[in-house]
């Protein structure tokens, strides 16, 4: 088989990529080594940009988005038994976020590309990517018992931090950089309407919580935790306990619990992969990147490296000129590291660090106290939150 | 003797709080260990204020200030070989600092207060601070072979970190924050024109250089340097040279280099106790709270104290209210802590700390370009650097 991109992986940069690809008149195939059903049981988060919900328009999914999302135009810091509203609408000059579960995105995009015809191609295994340092990649993988081939100009690694891409590149050839984070996120789903309707970012003595939602009816609660903590050791009612002792009591009391369906443990990782190009292979989203889930930028840095690579394979194939696809590491690089930087200071303005010192605390709350009284502070914090520009 | 206040410290933060209870007709008396010579020889940084000269107009003291003094509309970070004007005047709609070395303006508060005939006692030795828990507080001190008591209403504490004041407080009454930096500022001090009419603060892989200067013939120039350097292993040619390095290209070339007359290394230190009253003694500047020199706090952050410790008193004598005293303590941290938050942010932004991994480069230098391409982080560093708000 021949086409024009491979992409390897089927999450939201890979499909995104896809149908803006299929969209231009580009072929693509898209390869990933699990099935449909089981990307569609990941459960991720869903805070979008502008920019990404105009990718997704782009991408002709953005339909059942708009009907359903919720638009954001703040949310709180809660610390010192209060909480501050940032109005990211007014301190941005009309802009807000989305909240749109990842799933459901996921499955917009996929239902899309079904509608177009355009090919995926699920558990696939060994997908293997070949020869991408010269003028003639290929990637190959095994199905139904047989070694298959597909020839093509470009290969896309959309597939994470675990995938295949970014582990085909030779050691030597990346330098990456990496902070791992002293605490994990203990996050259940529950159905009952959210605490508030805008996101609550709480510092607090015992630790970060995070009061989110995927919709009105369905609430998104995480607890900083000890890495070494067992999901197992949290009953419900210990969560919902220990989520309102770190709540404003205004928003404790107003909190409504319920039975838990999903209850898991992540850790905080910051992670960079520099370049973001070898030859005719790119790396887009978490197989370059990964970021602590304080202030939502994962999936918003994912679709900002779609737009850089789309927009140079858009170049390439159209204009002939290779001037996008050679800036693309560079120019996806400058604003990760602003992404990067960001969830690093969220993180760490935010959560309590087991090794942080008197001196250090008092920074914390003096930057908190700072941020909330400075117009000028809340709009940096506000411009980042909403996606800085492509 | 008896006075309603004893200030204990001839430096700039007492004299200026003395000027102005003098203005305000509420009698003081000033206690120095040293010299006033001595106290004239100390050099120090001087970039002021808006609010530090408007408290030097009110103390009377302002004239020098304003007809020798340079306003600054900005500064230049350099970085990565280029460098970058934070237009302070533009982003604060409309204000400035002025550089005006701390040893003139220690000098002409001292003339005033030589001209209103305030008393002055310098070279007392053993000064102590009594009985500030009760009613009727003294101070002490040895003079001509004669102990000598002066009784008061209020002490205030302007006898920087070394001093009695602090000491004299039981040290369970205290809770202290400290953080020392891994390194050092060398400084000289040359009759040669600045290199540049404007402050640069430059951030470059040999370490942080800062150009500043005292006059329009008088420079001064810093070179971030390890801990255990000496002074003595430093020409005045190897300066230069290691000067010349650190500085975008186009400032290493402009640089007129001569014969220093003033070399020496300062350590870096954050530094903060709480509260800043006990009883009837107030603690005040350098005395109850230390930053490092990056953004030129440490005059200014004594000056706010004295303003509010000065409205404090007045209030005090004038409307018979304890209301403010009451509050100095709070008031004076609040932005005490602000400004620690804003000259630790700075020093870790622009120095080189030996321990850094390769992960926290890589923000340092994201935060950098983020500053400054961003309006709002642009002026929430001028916001700061120009003084926020008493």
């Amino acid at each position: 088989m021949r086409t024009q991109v491979v992409i390897i992986g089927s999450g939201p940069s890979g499909l995104l990529l896809g149908q803006l690809l299929t969209g231009a008149g580009i072929d693509n195939v898209i390869l990933d080594r699990v099935s449909k059903d089981y990307i569609l049981g990941r459960v991720r988060a869903g805070v979008l940009e502008e920019g990404t919900i105009h990718l997704m328009d782009r991408a002709g999914s953005g339909a059942r988005m708009h009907a359903e999302g919720l638009p954001h135009d703040g949310f709180s810091l809660a610390f010192d038994g209060r909480d501050h509203r940032i109005d990211l609408h007014e301190l941005t000059g009309g802009k807000r976020v989305m909240v749109y579960g990842q799933t459901e995105l996921t499955r917009d995009l996929m239902e899309e590309r079904a509608r177009t015809g355009a090919p995926s191609i699920y558990a696939a295994a060994n997908v293997v990517p070949h020869d991408f340092d010269g003028h003639a990649p290929c990637v190959t993988y095994d199905l139904d018992g047989t070694t298959h081939r597909i020839d093509c100009d470009f290969i896309a690694g959309c597939d994470g931090f675990h995938g295949i891409s970014r582990k085909s590149v030779p050691e030597k050839a990346i330098r990456s950089f990496e902070k791992i984070y002293p605490f994990g996120w203990l996050g259940i789903l529950a159905d009952v309407p959210p605490v508030s309707h805008e996101l609550i970012y709480a510092n607090h003595p015992r630790g970060f919580a995070l009061c989110s939602m995927r919709s009105q009816t369905r609430s998104r609660y995480y607890l900083q935790c000890a890495l070494d903590e067992k999901v197992e050791a949290w009953t419900d009612q210990r969560f919902w306990d220990e989520l309102r002792r770190r709540l404003p009591a205004h928003h404790a009391e107003a909190l409504v619990t319920g039975a838990s369906f999903e209850k898991s443990i992540a850790p905080l990782r910051s992670f960079v992969a520099e370049p973001m190009r070898f030859g005719r292979l790119f790396l887009v989203g978490d197989a370059a990147h990964i970021v602590p889930p304080t202030g939502a930028k994962g999936l918003n840095l994912a679709a900002s490296d779609v737009h850089y690579l789309f927009e140079g394979l858009l170049e390439h194939y159209q204009d002939r000129s290779n001037a996008g696809i050679d800036a693309y590491s560079t120019h996806a690089l400058a604003r990760v590291w602003k992404a990067v930087r960001f969830s690093w200071w969220m993180t760490t303005m935010l959560h309590r660090f087991p090794d942080t010192g008197d001196f250090d605390q008092k920074i914390q709350e003096a930057e908190l106290d700072y941020l909330t009284h400075s117009r000028a502070a809340s709009t940096a914090l506000a411009e980042n939150y909403v996606g800085l520009p492509f």
